[in-house]
This record gives C-alpha cells, structure tokens and sequence, in this order.
C-alpha cells in the first residue's frame, strides 16, 4: 500500500514539474512571437501590429505571476532536492529573462508608433532587421534547448551573443556618423537605436537562459566565467 | 532531548537565514557604492575612479554567486515554508537585480572612460548628478526597507520610480534638441545619454526590490500591478 501511495506521489510530483516546464516553453513561445512582431512592425512601420505587441505584455506579465507562483507552490509542498530543486530555480529565475524579453520587445514596438508619428529613419532598418532575426532565434534556440536539456546548444547560444554585440556596436557607429552628416534625421534615427539597444538585451537574455539550461543540466553556475571555460564545463574537460 | 535538539536546528536555521540576508546586505552596499562612484567618476571625468568601478564588478559577480549557492543549500537542507521560503526567493531575486544595477555601474563607469578620451560633453552633467544621486538613494532605501522589512518605505522606493523616469526622458529631451543644434557633439552627448539610460534602469531596479520586500512582508505578488492598488495592499485596504 505504502509503496503504491509513494508511487502515485512520485508521478503526480513528475507531471506537476512536467506542466510547469511546459508553462515556461509557452510563455517563451509567446515572447519569441512578441519580439519577432515588434520587428515587423518598426521595419514595416505597421502601428498597428505594434500595438499588438504593446497590449499582449500583459499577458506576459500575468504568465509571469502564474509560473511564479507554481514554482513556490512546488518549493513549499514537494520540498525539491538535487536536480529537480534545479529545475525550480532555472525555471523561477528564466521566467524573469522571459519577462525581460516582453518588455524589451514592447520598448521596440513603442518606437515603431512613434516612428509612424514621427515619419521613418532615413537608416537602420536593415540592421533592425538583420539582429532582430538573430536574437529571435537565440531566444528560440534557448527555449528548445531548455525543453531537450540540450548544452550544446545552451552553448552555442551564449557563443552566440558575442556576433549580436558585434553587430550591434557597429551599427551604431554607423547610426552615429549619419545623425552627424543629417542631424535634422536626429530624433527618428535614435527611435532606430533604442530599438537595436533592445534586441541587444534581449540576446543577453536570451544567454542567461541558456546558462540556466547549463546549470540545469550540469549543476555547474556558469556565469562570468568567459565563454571558455564555459565550453569545457559544457564538454566536460577541465578547466585548465 | 527531542526537543533541546529541534530548537538546536531552528536556531541554527534562524542564524542561517540571518546570515544570507546579511550578505545580501553587504552585496547592496558594495552595487551601491558602484554606482555613487560611478557618477562621481563621469561628472568629475575621473577615469582611476571608473577603471576601480570597472573592476570592482567582479567582487558583485561573485558574491552574486556566493549568495545564490546558499539560497539552494538552503532550500535543499531545511525546505523552508512559508514566510522563510518567502525570505529565500526573495533574496534570490533581489540578488539578479543587485548584479544588474552592478552592471549598470559599470556601463555608466566605462562611458565615464570613453568621455574622458573623446573629451567632455558640452551638456548632460547636471541631470546625470541629479539623477544618479535619486536612484542611489532608490537603491540605499530599497535595502534598507529589505534590512527592516518596512512595507511603507519600499512602496515609497516603488511610488518614486516614476519621479525618476519623469525627469530621465525631460533631461533625455533636453540633449536630442542640443544635438540637433551642435552636431558635432553628439557622439560625447550621447555617452551621457547611455549613463543617463542606465540610470534610469538602476531605479527600475531598485522599484523590483521595493517590490519583493511587500511580496515578502506580506505575501502578495505586487508587479505589474500598477502604483494605486499597490498602495491598497501595503496599507492593507482591499483592493477596489
């Protein structure tokens, strides 16, 4: 009897953690949506589209609560050890990253209504849409290997990050010496550049989550340690 | 025995639970030091003092790390509930917003670095005292409502974020017309532009940990709820 009664808590505890992580895929599916439309919307200065995207971060928001409060829900009642304490902590602490990245894709889909107001960028769009489609793919990339526990991938996400700043920073050097050729252009090129700062965030995000996923996975916290020594945690060698 | 052993173990938990928010004290002391320094060092064009800001990073980045290995000890060990499983996750919380006002320190630090090559700006200092001196205090008032569990200063903390985000986007007004008018200041103007950016996230930052102190006094997920009914909760009027 006793071992039945174990048995049928183990698999009610199992799926509980099932749905949360389900929970966490979901609200990541909506915040890729979210960043991949407030792109659209400024390149094809398509407000209305960006007003999508302003009023889905409440729902966001609220995906954010639910998922907390699951996670305390699980702390409390199922007192977690080893990896499955590592899966609550990754998920509570993704969750934030997640939140993050909603708010970073309603910041851009603000400067699209303003660049609707305002009249377009004469420059920069290009480079929105270049980085905005390689952050929405890390935030995708983060999100599948979270759901495979894959590290690899976890891996080539944050390896990633280093391209999108790249990229970044020379955007903005050539953003900056055009508003200096054309300062009238001033206040719509920088709409352009708050923009690009964002999906610049988001691909930070986008590699805590992976971190987390290395951490989930490893046990090992991976944060700050340079991207080579990351790779050997993830490999498994030494860290020399 | 039973007895004098299980109030061995609490007190011993209860000096564990001390322990850790002290070190989230500490760490709160250190990023708010970071970031006095780090204006002190753009507005005085100070760069030793940026460089030490710039490399006192690592000290946050570690005790961020410290910090949260003891929050998992201590939900693996002593499966805390209630309002000590209250106390860890918010802890664990307030420590990633710690390590980004950190970081934020560091970004104002390194365009402290960048203005003291490229030569000062010709505007901007004035706001970036005010305002830096604001979220310090945003920053010191959050952790002091943290130290003494005080609801009504950490809603003051949350109430006076917009104080804050209402002068960054006057003073950000302000240096976009005085480009417009010197174009070739707008590479050194916007240096101060991304410290005053910063700043303004350093509050956001600081209202998060405002936020966490209410949730962790009185249970209550206070976000994205708006300023009105957050005041409801802390006074403890039902929310209309």
């Amino acid at each position: 009897m006793k071992d039945n009664h174990s048995q049928h808590i183990s698999q009610q505890f199992n799926a509980e953690l099932e749905e949360i992580r389900n929970h966490l895929l979901a609200m990541g599916g909506l915040v890729e949506k979210q960043v991949n439309d407030a792109v659209t919307a400024l390149v094809q200065a398509d407000s209305g589209l960006a007003e999508q995207v302003r009023d889905g971060d409440r729902l966001t928001n609220q995906m954010e609560r639910d998922i907390d409060e699951e996670c305390v829900r699980i702390l409390a009642r199922r007192q977690p050890a080893a990896s499955d304490l590592r899966l609550i902590i990754s998920i509570s602490k993704s969750v934030i990253d997640l939140e993050r990245i909603g708010d970073e894709a309603t910041k851009i889909a603000k400067r699209a209504i303003l660049l609707s107001e305002e009249g377009e960028s004469p420059r920069g769009y290009v480079e929105v849409r270049h980085i905005g489609e390689q952050v929405r793919k890390m935030v995708q990339e983060a999100l599948d290997a979270f759901a495979r526990f894959d590290v690899d991938l976890a891996l080539s996400v944050a390896q990633y990050d280093k391209t999108v700043d790249r990229e970044y920073k020379t955007a903005l050097r050539e953003l900056v010496t055009y508003m200096m050729e054309d300062p009238r252009s001033i206040s719509r090129v920088l709409n352009v550049i708050w923009a690009l700062r964002s999906l610049e965030r988001i691909g930070d995000h986008a590699r805590n989550i992976a971190e987390l996923v290395i951490y989930l996975v490893r046990g090992t916290d991976v944060r700050h340690i340079g991207l080579e020594k990351m790779k050997q945690e993830v490999e498994g060698r030494p860290a020399s």
